[in-house]
């Protein structure tokens, strides 16, 4: 039992009061885990493009104050009532997704998207009982994704937590909650390359680069990084990316231009964009009969997909993919121990390091384009 | 070594001299096979859509004369220079697409779309030359699909003949070279339902009839029939279909009346309708985190696929199939194979049987949308 269990704990967090503003560090209160919760002490998070997108809030309906935060890992401090298979002191990382474990999606090999904890970007308050735990004076403060971890301490529901190998560093595998999954689990998950085959890789951000890993690790011997943002094609070498191909720099559709390359079109590709026309370009580049194009990139509202059939009965497979198919309770430990037995590297992701109190420059290098991650320690 | 080998043979064929207009039975003469080619003796053919689509000429350019067919089993007659798997006697299926062994494709575990060999609908003359082996007093007819059935005798490609079970009856396994494998392997190749899952089909012709064997076949335990005809429905009880939906009994998408009859969607779906409203709705029916679409049908040619990129994100899967993902050579033996030892009944699919003489008989059957397949037997 920890000392603080079944107490409200004052901490701070980085709260957001207004649409686009800097975040304000302040004491918040914490309550304690009701049923099915976890309290978490939050080591080191990062910033995600969600996170930025729903702290602008200009495509959906604004909801502040708010906690924002959902890739990071954490310590539980203390569980509520019927938490089973968590205890004080495991180290876990919060998901912004979860896995109730008995829904159809949870008890299928196939899916990961837990009817009872599946992403809700609008709700702000806890699942059990519509309230929030984090408060003001008695006000509360709306909770993100259910992780809400820019914050000393967050109540998570049980579900949407991955209990990993206590030795993992905090410091690098907190980056794994979100992005770098999504995009290595795009490609080790659900494109499936085989050993020697092509895959070409839209996007060359974090989401990008770690479906390029995957490529990586799955043997493949040709990596094309499509991107229109030039400068990202030199960190992408460090990534395995073998070839490069910028869309502005060519007169016809970049499908076109890769089906040259590759006498008639990849075996596959990976989408991490969320650009309409970047999703097509995708799923045309790969080649007819075996080629399997996967969507990662969230896409404008009003996006709509176009293809001619032609280019599906020609048998090329059109996938989509959430969290890069991994269930977050269940395969997120084994993720983390690939990275622990050096399957791949985490440090390259990392480009900027900043204590908590500095929140707002990682804010800043993510509106500018620099860098891929930034880690915030939350106990500097 | 056939007593006719080596020489022209003059037979009767049925000739399409104009678009539209009735067969003429008359006396043609088949050049030999040359290298890589089979002449053999067509037993029994019938009649699929895709004859009479090029026979009305609407959609493309018209190729007269010539000599339509391409569902049909026949016995080798005579071989040419370098074929060396297959023997005078031999039982084969001509098929309108080949297996050449070298290609990518052909080489690909996945793929059936062989480079060489592929459909070719403009195409009226052999490969190896580009000469018809047809001609009435010199001059030359067209060859279809490169295997032009609606003759007694005919020279096919040898990657284009699938050497099947000499026990198997060819006046019901001819309909095993066309539409039926089709739609058979549209669901046990591609779709894969598992053994209790829903699955459904659009368009119960007899492709879609197929298709829904198959998924009997699979075991699946809902097998859901959707078409706009409901003519369609009584028939397609024998075929295994356990529940029926016509889209025009509702005044919403069909796609939201099978996601309400299946608590979120089907878990597999098979489009064989052609119609690009079915092909979205067929992809939009299944259920996310699991489902897969696979689209069959042959749409117009300025029919465009669109659909939210969401619903492709929460995991749905989406592919097209081209003749049931078969490989001619390799696959349809063991097609025929299953059908012999029982795993699914032709009869059903027999509706009509008339002689050769009467082959205009079956395009009025099929212009009046009645029966499924009309067997035409040669020797009649
Ligand atoms: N499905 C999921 O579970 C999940 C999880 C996390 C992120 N995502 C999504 O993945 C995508 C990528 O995330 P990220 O953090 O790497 O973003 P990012 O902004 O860092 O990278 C996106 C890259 O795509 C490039 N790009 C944009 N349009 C392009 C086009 N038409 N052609 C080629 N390149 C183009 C940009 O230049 C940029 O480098 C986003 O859409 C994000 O919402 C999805
Ligand atoms: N991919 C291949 O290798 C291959 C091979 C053979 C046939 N095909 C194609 O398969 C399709 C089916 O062939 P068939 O011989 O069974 O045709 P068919 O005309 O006998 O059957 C099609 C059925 O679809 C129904 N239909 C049409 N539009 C519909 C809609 N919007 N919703 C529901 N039902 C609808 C019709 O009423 C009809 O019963 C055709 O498009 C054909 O070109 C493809
Ligand atoms: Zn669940
Ligand atoms: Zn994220
Ligand atoms: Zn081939
Ligand atoms: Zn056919």
């Amino acid at each position: 039992m920890s000392t603080t269990a079944g107490l409200v704990i004052p901490c701070k967090a980085a709260v957001s009061w207004e649409a686009g503003k800097p975040l304000v560090i302040q004491q918040v209160e914490v309550a304690p885990p009701q049923a099915m919760e976890v309290r978490i002490k939050i080591k080191y998070t990062s910033l995600c493009h969600t996170d930025l997108y729903f702290w602008e809030a200009k495509g959906q309906t604004p909801l502040f104050p708010r906690i924002f935060g959902h890739e990071a890992a954490g310590i539980v401090e203390s569980i509520g009532e019927g938490v089973s298979d968590l205890q004080i002191g495991d180290h876990v990382l919060p998901v912004f997704t979860g896995e109730c474990g008995e829904c159809g999606h949870c008890k299928s090999e196939e899916s990961n998207m837990c009817d009872l904890l599946r992403i809700n970007t609008d709700r702000g308050v806890m699942l059990s009982d519509g309230k929030s735990r984090f408060s003001i004076n008695g006000n509360p403060i709306n909770h993100f994704l259910g992780t809400s971890t820019f914050s000393e301490y967050t109540v998570v529901h049980s579900g949407c937590l991955a209990k990993i190998n206590p030795l993992a560093p905090l410091d690098k595998v907190c980056i794994l909650s979100c992005g770098i999954s999504t995009g290595l689990g795009a490609t080790l998950n659900v494109a499936k390359p085989k050993k020697g085959s092509s895959v070409a890789v839209f996007g060359l951000g974090a989401v990008g680069l770690a479906a390029a890993e995957g490529a990586r690790i799955a043997g493949a011997s040709r990596i094309i990084g499509v991107d229109r943002n030039p400068k990202r094609f030199e960190e992408a070498k460090k990534f395995g990316v073998t070839e490069f191909v910028n869309p502005k720099d060519h007169d016809r559709p970049v499908q076109e231009v890769i089906a040259e390359m590759t006498n008639g079109g990849v075996d596959r590709s990976v989408e991490c964009t969320g650009n309409i026309d970047a999703m097509v370009a995708a799923f045309e580049c790969v080649h007819d009969g075996w080629g399997v194009a996967v969507l990662v990139g969230v896409p404008n509202k009003d996006a709509v997909f176009m293809t001619k059939p032609i280019n599906l009965l020609n048998e090329r497979t059109l996938k989509g993919t959430f969290f890069g198919n991994y269930k977050p309770r269940t395969d997120l430990p084994s993720v983390v121990d690939m990275y622990m037995s050096k399957k791949f590297e985490l440090e390259k992701f990392i480009t900027h390091r900043i204590p908590f109190s500095e929140i707002n420059k990682a804010f800043e290098y993510m509106l500018k384009g620099e860098g891929l991650r930034c880690i915030i320690n939350m106990e500097d």
